[in-house]
């Protein structure tokens, strides 16, 4: 008898199982029960529909030769039996069978083994007049189209969005790019807090600023403003903020709902708990994408990570061990990558938030850089902030924030600390090298080497967040060692006793230094190459209290001053 | 006694280590003898030079301030005693004393660390005319300014490249920019041969012959044509090509003459043999890029690989031994990367050559796709190369080429190689995932998969080249499953049994196929997706020779045919 296999949930998870599980095995029957009217469709894009850089919706939910995947090309092209607009109800598993309502019809279906591919459901902001017309989620199909109607068939020029994760961000590009008024609240401190930590953040909020995108941050929406039921405005505990357009987007929680009516056993962050063979707490039942839970593979803490590309991995390993594999899934660490504007931003591993919370004693450096050789045509930005555990070196976690070659750090970081790499692993990778690609020592690698003397103690760099919090009352003399035209350009803002010596007079004339005994000196340049060369010069001449700013003028993200002003 | 480190060569290498080692200890006496007039000069942005994006010389000596890199920077900013113009004539490793030739005058230095940067050499062609007017190297910075005089003073239009590595192609891309009528010239039968197998060289081919490069492959130079002491031509065992202007870029060999007259190992490629540590045969005596022998990563084989990037980590590894760690260096992956307009091309690891000469058994496959997210604007087509061992599943290489993405997924194996990944690993990565930046799904992990496919036998590829070679004699039904339209706009040329039969008709109608009892079937597609999901079908119904094209169109480097032609 043939096993029958099903799978509940038609998007990434399901149907990449689903798909891989009929490549492997012609004969196994698969049945997938999906409750929505789309199969495979893919969300991730969706932003980029609403910002017109995707002109057409079909392009979520048909194949790249323009057919459509429905159930007629899932039977006919994939051999799976996919069934839309099933939604079940129930899970029996001593007698191994579902119970679905299709067409109004109660149904029920026996499995020999059974994937729940249940995904996610955008989580709504109990607060008043939250149920007004013009305010949607952005998660499934028919919230892309309510807000693409919304666009076309109302006056809208006030879009406010909720919650500055990666969907709220992408969608203020796309608003932004479509000429509106956009507006991003977000309760946290920073954009992008899941991700980043607050000098990275701060970095990036510059230029979204500078384009004209509103940033509400450390906001707190209490509550809506409507007239005849349609919304006008945002209630901040701050302000108001018009709106014609409200896209609540402060995060998803796992559907879980049929799992735990089944008494399957939920994990620690309210998701489906999984074995490393994604296997439920019934070892007849598997769990993949979003509903399930995934584990850090930096520190082993349980995470909801709902990611597509998860999913997708998911679907694979459950497919290969529903046909007797033992595959193990290794967990995640929590990647992101986000185009905003002409800026990305992207992390891996651990930040400082989820470092000391897993308990890691670490320290980290941030440095500026170029994405390739800086005389380079093209030559972009890069700010790198990497994270290392003392004692060992073990490389815990990066960020990156910049114009380009972003996600190619992230990614190299990817590999690097998924095998557990060192900083001397990092600094010793043959990266490609060629101008128009890298420099010859890779951003990588230089921010591995920086973090190594970091925690040699021969570099003592003071982070930009750090500095900012004490910059306007502590005792120190500042040096910054550009030259005399950088200095004149642009220097950070409101520091008492600040002193202007390039680096080639610092080694002649470094006792002229107006630094009183026992007095804290900290050097400064444009990316704190030459401040960290000032800092060990210093040292070297019997300087005691001497540190360096770490990442200089490039990676500052606060007040600057200049002389032409 | 402060300890005295004399370095023989001021570029990568020598600089490096000798900033490194002064920040370490500002008390160490540092000498370094160069030879020529110029001090850590960056060579690999030359061709850009010579092509127009970089304007200035000065950008390769200069710092990003515009401050010469002379001897009086070295002196005030980096503390280090750098003298040009000294040739070292001889190393005394006995009484530990270099001599050196200084504006005619000899004198000699004690050491008591002695570290050999001395870097590499044109080689040059042993051939009829080879030293005319208008042949030239392309190494050093005297050979950069030459060539940019003759193309400001002479009325060059025809420049023949002999030699298609990087710099052969890096230049041919340049001399195209001018306006130029550029050729070049090839022993081997592909561009990049130390780089690419042939079949993904035989890929990049086409664009490069389109945008009107001429490449002439397996194509012996023996010698050169002249009127007056200058070159007219290049003479090959096929033809003579005329030539204003001739550059000669066939590879360059170590500079090791003073190392072998002092009596220090040489190691099998040529290259100074040196330990882990990075010293030579003599414990008190470092050397470092160019002129240092390497290790590479899989299979441990010595190599030459001469790179800016090498040496400059090589500095950094054996300035922090002289002070006295025990820094292992863990050896190259050959990695390269090149662009050559609008196309790029890397690798890293091993290829089907290197793989073999190290003994490995192993598999391989090819698997295009798009840089990023296939609808979204600006992707780009990528093909990928994977190579792993057979057992194990370890990755032993990877070769790229495309029109975008390449150096991501190069520098993202360079890590996981360099650590160990096997398949499993690849296909597991949390790579950094949003649509501007990749799919679902990442190249790098659908390449994994498709080749753990194949080495579990479940997909059975055939690749481009080998299915070139037997495409006009072969007996077998070529099985394309795209669409009508697909076919009818593009397709193999010269297959004498083809059939179009879309993958959606495959499962209901695979039996009226008009293949012979036991004849081989090959299916095909775009990509290979679709010819893998026919092949898998066909063997599930009962089909036993079946296997599909690797690659598909996208990745098929020789004669197509169209109806509309």
């Amino acid at each position: 008898m043939t096993k029958k296999v099903v799978i509940i949930g038609g998007v990434a998870t399901g149907m990449k199982t689903a798909a891989r599980l009929r490549r492997r095995d012609p004969e196994v029957e698969i049945i997938v029960l999906e409750r929505g009217p789309s199969l495979s469709y893919g969300a991730c894009g969706f932003p980029y529909f609403i910002g017109g850089d995707v002109a057409s919706f079909s392009k979520f939910d048909h194949t790249p030769q323009g057919i459509p995947r429905d159930a007629a090309f899932f039977r006919d092209v994939k051999g799976i039996d996919a069934r839309t607009g099933c939604n079940v109800t129930a899970i029996d598993r001593a007698a191994k069978k579902v119970t679905y309502v299709e067409a109004g019809e109660e149904k029920q279906l026996p499995y020999d083994v059974l994937v729940l591919g249940t995904g996610s459901t955008p989580v709504k902001l109990p607060l008043p007049h939250a149920d007004a017309g013009g305010i949607h989620s952005f998660w499934f199909p028919w919230d892309v189209q309510a807000v693409d109607q919304e666009l076309r068939e109302r006056n809208v020029t006030d879009v406010v969005i909720i919650g500055a994760g990666f969907i709220g961000m992408e969608l203020a590009e796309a608003f932004h790019k479509r000429g509106l008024t956009t507006s991003v609240v977000e309760m946290q401190d920073r954009v992008l807090p899941q991700m980043l930590d607050k000098e990275m953040a701060d970095r990036l909020e510059k230029p979204i600023r500078a384009a004209g995108i509103q940033l509400y941050l450390a906001e707190k929406t209490t509550g809506f403003t409507e007239e005849a039921g349609v919304v006008t405005g945002v209630v901040t505990d701050k302000r108001v903020i018009p709106a014609q357009l409200v896209i609540v987007a402060v995060g998803v929680r796992p559907n879980v709902e049929l799992a735990k009516a089944a008494g399957l056993k939920l994990g620690p962050t309210g998701c489906i708990a999984v074995n490393e063979y994604l296997q439920t707490s019934d070892a007849a039942i598997y769990a993949g994408g979003d509903c399930a839970e995934n584990t850090h593979r930096v520190g082993g803490a349980k995470v909801f990570t709902p990611m597509g590309s998860t999913a997708n991995k998911h679907g694979r390993v459950i497919a290969d061990n529903i046909c007797g594999d033992r595959i193990k899934y290794p967990g995640v660490l929590a990647t992101g990558v986000c185009q905003i504007l002409d800026w990305q931003a992207g992390s891996t591993g651990l930040n400082e938030r989820t470092a000391a919370a897993a308990g890691f004693k670490f320290k980290s450096v941030v440095v500026p850089g170029q994405d390739r050789l800086a005389y380079m045509p093209g030559a972009k930005s890069l700010i790198v902030k990497l994270l290392a555990e003392e004692g060992t070196g073990r490389v815990l976690g990066v960020q990156a924030v910049g114009m380009g070659g972003v996600d190619k750090r992230i990614d190299t970081l990817v590999a690097a600390i998924s095998l557990g790499a060192t900083l001397e692993d990092l600094s010793n990778f043959d990266i490609a090298y060629a101008p128009p690609f890298n420099g010859p020592i890779d951003n990588i690698a230089t921010a591995a080497n920086v973090l190594e003397n970091k925690l040699a103690e021969c570099f003592r760099g003071v982070n930009p967040k750090d500095f900012e919090a004490v910059r306007d009352h502590e005792d120190y003399l500042f040096v910054d060692v550009r030259t005399k035209g950088e200095f004149a350009k642009n220097r950070i803002a409101g520091i008492k006793q600040m002193v202007n010596m390039p680096l080639g007079e610092i080694r002649a004339h470094c006792q002229e230094l107006p630094v009183k005994e026992g007095q804290k000196i900290i050097t400064s340049c444009q990316i704190d190459l030459r401040g960290y060369e000032a800092e060990v010069i210093l040292r070297g001449k019997g300087f005691k209290n001497v540190c360096s700013l770490e990442g200089g003028m490039s990676a500052w993200p606060y007040a600057t001053e200049c002389d032409e002003k």
